[in-house]
């Protein structure tokens, strides 16, 4: 896969290696030891693959202007430098280093842009679609901790994109829909009424855009439902569930996919009695079932 | 000086990994080959940096605001990702890598963000101040291929802060300062009026200052002139020359000093008489000497 570059000379790696050093000796009176720690492996790895693909002055000038054209689109409603992150896999990884897997806890996916603090509570069985459109869809399940007790109390947070693939907060006109939270029962259940997710692309009309379209990938997010659910004394697990058999699983933009997060969405013909008897009409309905079991809070 | 992790488990190791690799599956469709090898590479470092410090989510969110900041300080007038990649010594890197020291050539150093186009041309024994001030220096030498041939007509651009630190591009009044080209005589030879270099922070009001400041660094350049020779069937140089003596030879915020570049610019008493017999009254001046060889193109 790389390619081959002109033979570096025991002389010229000299110099460039004596360069690194320098540069990371610059770090010695960094007081704070982690931050010392930071800038030193960030200099090693940049000056790494600034050598390894020899990188050319031209090319030097293309990574400072996409930067800047990266910052430059930042504002209060648009976060390019995190869409830069999801798409190089950084965000992804950042959650599976501080997310180590734990015995059978539920395993946690990207966080996202669009979570929204004080988002209105719902009853269960409540509908958590407001302004936002799309098929019905029937939520339930349990939530435990890994030794199997049933957790009463549990804060669930659920958001997603409307049928249009837009959330609530991409709108202009300040609508709420789409996302909710809710609290499981005695016996640590919930169920609510969400709609079925759909695919959608991740905003693409900047720079990360450029870069996905020059790379020959697409913007597309596999369908999926955010999930972050707390309890007290365990650790908060942030999700998603995604939808059994979307086009994109494969080939999601952020990386957000994994095996045990994929679930069967079961489409459920017209006039199909609803669990909790809601009257639908003519309407096609789905539903899914996702038991959530939560780590302890020293799991990493 | 790295500091001690937890012990990475074998499966949460292979989980990353696996990461890291379906990250980089997702550029296989790219069309252009260097710009796949440039991604490739980018995402290798990336994750092996992420996974070495095991960043946390906070300190990721600490990065993203960083690099946002910097973007946002990006302007017309400002370039803080340039001094972002100066202060990790990534441009003095890119440098080392595209002019590999070659034979006896002189070598080359940063270019900087304070070059101008169409700067106005002296003759030969001309003085580049203009608006800018400071101390008489008379700056004198030859241009010469690798073989000893002295280059007539070779065309050199200099330019350099005032004595209060500032280019004339960073005052708000269009002045035009410390700054010309001119060309070598039949001999290769030249010679002009410039003022003595003086140290100077680079602009430290931003991030990038911030970043220095937490880390411990100066934010001084060494005192410096920059030159750019040009010559037709040569590899174009771009260095400085630095003043021997200087306080900030070691300690340089951009990394550009080297050995070679150091030179003695001496000090004259009241009253010595001038090279070319200018008349600077009471005042002191200095004379540096630098003879130049430019390297072939296909040096590198």
């Amino acid at each position: 896969m790389t390619q081959s570059h002109p033979e570096i000379s025991e002389e010229q790696r000299s110099r460039e290696d004596a360069l690194v050093q320098v540069v990371l000796d610059s770090f010695e009176q960094t007081g704070d030891a982690r931050l010392k720690e930071i800038m030193t492996s960030a200099v090693r790895h940049l000056h790494s693959f600034l050598r390894e693909v020899r990188l050319t002055e031209g090319e030097w000038k293309q990574g400072i202007d996409f930067l800047t054209t990266v910052g430059h689109m930042c504002d209060e409603r648009r976060q390019e430098f995190i869409l830069l992150s999801d798409t190089l896999g950084a965000s992804m990884q950042t959650i599976a280093i501080n997310n180590e897997a734990y015995a059978d806890a539920t395993e946690a996916t990207v966080f996202g842009p669009f979570f929204v603090e004080d988002a209105p509570r719902v009853e269960l069985g409540g509908d958590i679609a407001g302004a936002a459109t799309g098929q019905p869809c029937w939520v339930e399940g349990t939530v435990q901790d890994t030794e199997g007790n049933a957790l009463a109390g549990a804060r669930i947070e659920v958001w997603e994109a409307d049928e249009d693939g837009f959330y609530d907060v991409q709108y202009d006109d300040a609508r709420t829909g789409g996302r909710a939270h809710l609290f499981t029962d005695d016996e640590g259940a919930y169920r609510f009424w969400a709609i079925t997710p759909t695919p959608y692309p991740i905003p693409h009309d900047g720079p990360v855009g450029l870069m996905l379209a020059a790379t020959g990938r697409s913007p597309m997010r596999a369908s999926h439902l955010h999930f972050m659910v707390t309890a007290p004394g365990l650790r908060t697990l942030v999700t998603h569930i995604f939808v059994r058999g979307d086009g994109y699983l494969s080939s999601d933009s952020v990386f957000g996919v994994k095996e045990s997060l994929v679930k069967d969405f079961i489409e459920q013909p017209k006039g199909t009695p609803t669990p909790d008897g809601r009257e639908l009409g003519d309407g096609t309905w789905s539903r899914v079932r996702f038991d959530i079991v939560l780590a302890p809070p020293d799991a990493v």
